[in-house]
């Protein structure tokens, strides 16, 4: 994986760059699109790579748990399996093991919002609530967690999640983390911090060793909301000789601006980062301006699902009555094959009928949405009117 | 619309043709693609489109509830609402009007099987077995029929149904008739198909002072499985000025060359002839074989949404645990675009998971199978080895 910065977004941290892979080049910055258990859900990777993809990234927790990695070696890797052709990435695992090992038959039981497609519920949830023996437990070896599909046990290490992903084989693969609530002391964030920082040296050494396929490795940052615990935590872990970095951690608007900043001021400035889990658009503007090179975040499939679709004034549930006779367009002149085929009125028979081609429709606008604001964000960049830009799309949508 | 004849098929009543429509051309013999509610369940048309379909049928009693004809005739009629550039058909919504009636809330109440995608239920209930509130009222008028949405009354007559399908917008549409049971007695399926009959007269007249779009207008052929009465139904239908012909209700495998050659005899040569609701390999064969032209079937979707595969050797279930890890081919050396891209075991893994692309794929391939068989049927009558195919055919896949 080779990583270049074209040009820096004077008055920020912003930058455009390139990740380049075995698969393909990444133009950043960039949305990747989740396709957790090795499906962009609702769409064939055509239409995906259709309304402007650029890469995939798949969950090593959920792939490990069905079909499991033994498959996913015999397939030559999840993009083969899937039939993904561009780039990929896997998340590490951590993220879900500590928060889908306790939501097992508690749909509400979520912890934050990484890219988390398979529970809906959007609340966080104190762990004290949670019943001790659904809790993930966590020693300094790795963690043991439940499994979201059967409450089975398992264990993973730093090197379990290294070998997982090998045989995952996307073309970046995540260390493996502890992503803390954020509802936990400082004093545990510190705890969980340091720890994060011994697995991510441990994921390093054992990839080092056992990486076969020139698969890239991301360290994440975590440190939670806390200044100097995330400055030391991009120090640590950008001192690491890792190929880029994952910012991880539960965020809320105003961090964007502020945790991200203080992090990508301390990692180094050759490599790339991405945001783990974050798509609202507000977010791209904060995460771009303030050095991120690349994100994920189920959101725009998951609210697709549920008839809710993005449009430059903001978002529109397609079930809203006014939609059933609406013959106009469902967003402007947006362009998605969605948009330039069906009416608004289309959209809301089908997702009153139930039928799953609403699924597909809308989530193929929201994905479009996302990923060509992104792609416009940084032509505004090259052409030196990101400010003017941000401003003017913010005012629209959140008017 | 225009029908034209190109070959016979020697020692049979089967023949090679061409039905031309203002959106198209379909070569006959064809199977077409179900969308009942407007939609090929899981498919965008592009994807109905690829995989060879020629036509769609959508059903009036389903458009009827929902979205509702005033929406449909606003959006220029169902084609162009959901998106499909070539031929359609519309069925009267008789036999809907009948069998779903009585469904509500009653998922095992089914009668018959024509092209009835929202209930998956395959018993046949006898009509007595039905709470009389729940069924369908027939008059001399119409029927009176409880929907199968809210349980709210309907009422259809011949001139409603020529009403709501001229707003529905199909190339074809088919005369309201009365489907009955096939346990209903010999009494009443005389009494029935009489008034289909004067209920067919309506339809035609109704249809030919109020059709401002061109539409052609098919008769339905009635009689269950009596000799003396199918001949009659399709001499009375056959002598109407009718466009094309369907033929009517349920069929046992051995009708489909007793009734339907029956049938087929006494209806006029130079129009088309459309069996509704049926798709088996075998009943293909044996339908093209005694002088039908188009099919449409709801099975190959169906039963793709529960992971069944139509193969050479016959259908297998996807979720059959050998199929975990099955990296080879799902159907031989089949051309589809499932084939062409997936392994079984990818198949397996979306089954497994619940993913939404599973239902897409699956119906992929059981359409592909199906619509091509026909036209590979087609190409066996020009290439004058129609038996010989057939005998192979049928020898792999019922073996």
């Amino acid at each position: 994986m080779k990583f270049s910065i074209e040009k820096e977004l004077g008055n920020s941290r912003g930058r455009v760059g390139k990740i380049e892979t075995a698969h393909g080049d990444i133009q950043t910055p960039a949305f990747i699109v989740v396709g957790t258990k090795a499906t962009v859900k609702a769409l064939t990777p055509e239409q995906v790579s259709s309304l402007g993809a650029q890469a995939v990234l798949a969950n090593t927790y959920h792939l490990y748990l069905q079909p499991g990695e033994e498959i996913l070696k015999k397939a030559g890797g999840f993009p083969k399996f899937m039939n993904w052709q561009g780039p990929t990435f896997t998340d590490s695992g951590g993220f879900q093991a500590f928060s889908l090992g306790a939501a097992f038959n508690k749909s509400a039981s979520k912890i934050g919002n990484r890219h988390d497609e398979e529970n809906s519920a959007d609340a966080v949830v104190d762990p004290l609530e949670i019943p001790a023996d659904r809790f993930a437990k966590v020693t300094e070896d790795g963690v043991e967690f439940k499994s979201i599909i059967d409450g089975s046990a398992h264990f993973f290490t730093p090197e379990r999640s290294m070998d997982i992903q090998h045989n995952i084989g996307a073309d970046i693969m995540f260390a493996f983390d502890e992503c803390t609530s954020p509802l936990a002391s400082y004093e545990y964030q510190k705890e969980a911090m340091d720890r994060t920082h011994r697995w991510a040296k441990r994921s390093l050494e054992h990839h080092r060793k056992t990486n076969e396929k020139d698969q890239a490795l991301f360290g994440i940052v975590q440190g939670g909301r806390h200044e100097d615990l995330r400055k030391e935590s991009a120090k640590i872990i950008g001192a690491m000789d890792f190929d880029g970095f994952g910012i991880g951690g539960s965020f809320e608007k105003e961090d964007i601006y502020t945790a991200v900043g203080w992090v990508n001021d301390e990692l180094p400035k050759g490599k790339p980062r991405h945001l783990l889990g974050i798509g609202e658009p507000v977010d791209l503007f904060g995460g771009i301006e303030n050095g991120i090179d690349t994100f994920d975040c189920v959101t725009p499939t998951r609210i697709a699902r549920n008839g809710s679709l993005y449009t430059r004034n903001g978002r529109i549930n397609i079930l809203n009555a006014k939609f059933m006779e609406d013959f106009g367009k469902i967003d402007g002149d947006c362009a998605c094959y969605t948009c330039t085929n069906y009416a608004p009125a289309y959209l809301s028979h089908l997702f009153r009928a139930k039928e799953m081609l609403g699924a597909t429709l809308a989530s193929i606008h929201n994905l479009y949405f996302i990923v060509n604001l992104v792609k416009e964000i940084r032509q505004s960049m090259l052409d030196d009117r990101f400010f003017e830009f941000k401003e003017s799309f913010l005012k629209g949508y959140y008017k």
